[in-house]
């Protein structure tokens, strides 16, 4: 099977167009930051620590950057889009701490996970303070339709994850399944982030939807990016998680595809593999290999990533209908972003 | 050592009071009730399932009483209470759940808990799932005043539960940070839940104030009554959880007076008793024996329902400046009830 590692010139380019758009919101970003740390302030001083290694470990700061740019885009002029901005980061980093606790994961992004470092308790527990500073964050803010918004997003945000828990090591479940489930893990904090931008600004109803659903769509292609890149996606480009879903036995959109599209060899493979067999074997190298080797004979790689495009371009449609800007520009890049990591 | 064994008349009689609360709120707690479980619907149907162990397990809706209870005395005429009262039950239930897990607790009043049933994962999500509805909730009540302290409460309470992980195991911490700990892990929730009946009623800033002072007064002669319990309190009543919090380790004012009252070969025992090294270990029966014995010859047990009695009056006096009325009368019996339950 050839393998290409390679950290091409497409990559350069791409994490280049997330610079416009952070370069674009520099001076709210550092707002931001701010307010972060100065939430994280507590007489427990474990809180600000763990806090810190996981929201300082350079985050792409993506679902505050939709809350700044819907704003943006529909006009807002106030101040509270950098509170809302940062609330929805601590969302994120609560869902974060929790989902390595209920993964039992030891890396995140090639680092050691607070849990790894603190254990479980201490992870539930930072990740609650989090939420419950995020709300207080939203409340000091004082727009109940944004409320409404994110504290519906975090109901449906632990859904998706008790969702997803259920259907765990289980490769039979269906595409349709499988993506109302992220639609309810990743895609709801996205299509949030970026409604509340909207609501904000006093954005006419049509806009909040249309911001809404870029959001969405955004999220769902990042996410299924974000599956096959663990599978090194179809170049087989070797990130610090490749292989991290695979390990913890998470059925995502490739197995999902591979699956389906498998002879009874290969489903007895997916079922053996998703099992919790695999971790801890001695095989685990030559199983990965074999996954991969499946992955890209079924073209389940290939068709993710096709997925992933489908909706990067529902989220650029979505925004048509907003006037020509910068802004405009910038968010068509980031959707146009999400889907270039795969390559 | 004298040992009684006694579920006495007393019990009986202060089990009765609680009932005559929950008598004049029987309308409203069967709303409450219905609102719960109204918001428990889920596609994931492990939530339902989850949760209705726990909220279903017969708890005495302490916190929900003191939400109807205050809005009724502060002369409340709207409907927002129950949503409210049903939104702080979600709140505790939340933070149930998450410190089973941070415990790793295998029992709760006698009861396997949910962690021990669904696993940790589970218990974590549904937790959030919860915490989340609440806040749905609270925003559908439409009030950003009692939002605030809510989301207020839902952080500090995080925040107590950390300082308490912080000095787990450590039977060296003073009365002063024992108290700073369970006021936040404990009574935030009792105080919050009283204020913003008050809220809810517009009622006056004194009277606000005095509805969070009752709750939070009550919070916390509840906890230390829960934890001389544990130890089957002056009477030696043993109840379902008798020995929980020594098993697991966890340092509470019994421990703490017991610990600074003792004398070298006491101290060493509870730094024994306080580590990992009793868990698991064959003389558990004996070591408790002694732990019980030691409590009972430093008078630790007795002080500390002498330390909630105080906090119970104090509960109480902050209530005198609403004139006399059959509500006032219930909360202060409220009070004694939390206290009688040490006898």
């Amino acid at each position: 099977m050839a393998t290409i590692i390679n950290i091409n010139a497409e990559q350069q380019s791409t994490s280049n167009t997330l610079d416009d758009l952070h370069l674009y919101f520099a001076e709210d970003l550092s707002q931001v930051e701010a307010t972060l740390t100065a939430h994280l302030a507590s007489a427990a001083s474990l809180i600000p620590e763990v806090s810190e290694h996981i929201i300082g470990a350079g985050g792409k700061r993506l679902r505050p950057l939709l809350t700044l740019s819907a704003s943006r885009i529909a006009g807002y002029r106030g101040a509270h889009h950098i509170t809302m901005a940062a609330a929805v980061e601590f969302m994120h980093t609560a869902t974060l701490l929790h989902d390595d606790v209920v993964d039992g994961s030891d890396l995140r992004r090639g680092k050691p996970t607070a849990r790894k470092i603190w254990g479980n308790p201490t992870s539930v527990l930072v990740g609650d303070f989090l939420l419950g500073q995020a709300f207080r964050m939203m409340v000091a803010a004082g727009n109940l339709a944004t409320l409404d918004v994110l504290s519906n997003a975090a109901a449906v945000i632990a859904e998706g994850e008790v969702m997803q828990l259920a259907a765990m090591r289980n490769a039979d479940i269906s595409e349709d399944n499988y993506l109302r489930i992220i639609e309810a893990k990743t895609a709801a904090l996205f299509a949030a982030a970026a409604e509340v931008g909207g609501i904000l600004a006093g954005a006419s109803e049509t806009e909040i939807e249309a911001l809404k659903s870029y959001g969405k769509n955004l999220g769902i292609a990042f996410q299924l990016v974000d599956d096959a890149l663990d599978y090194g996606s179809v170049n087989r480009v070797l990130g610090k998680n490749t292989g991290e879903d695979f390990r913890e036995g998470k059925v995502t959109l490739p197995v999902v595809l591979a699956y389906r599209r498998g002879d009874q060899t290969g489903r007895a493979f997916w079922e053996r593999a998703m099992s919790a067999q695999i971790d801890g074997s001695n095989d685990y190298e030559a199983d990965f290999e074999m996954a991969v080797q499946y992955l890209q004979t079924t073209g389940a790689l290939q068709d993710t990533v096709a997925r992933a495009t489908h909706f990067g371009e529902r989220a650029k449609d979505a925004l048509a209908l907003f006037p020509p800007s910068d802004m405009r520009t910038l968010l068509i890049q980031l959707s146009e972003f999400c889907i270039a990591r795969a390559y």
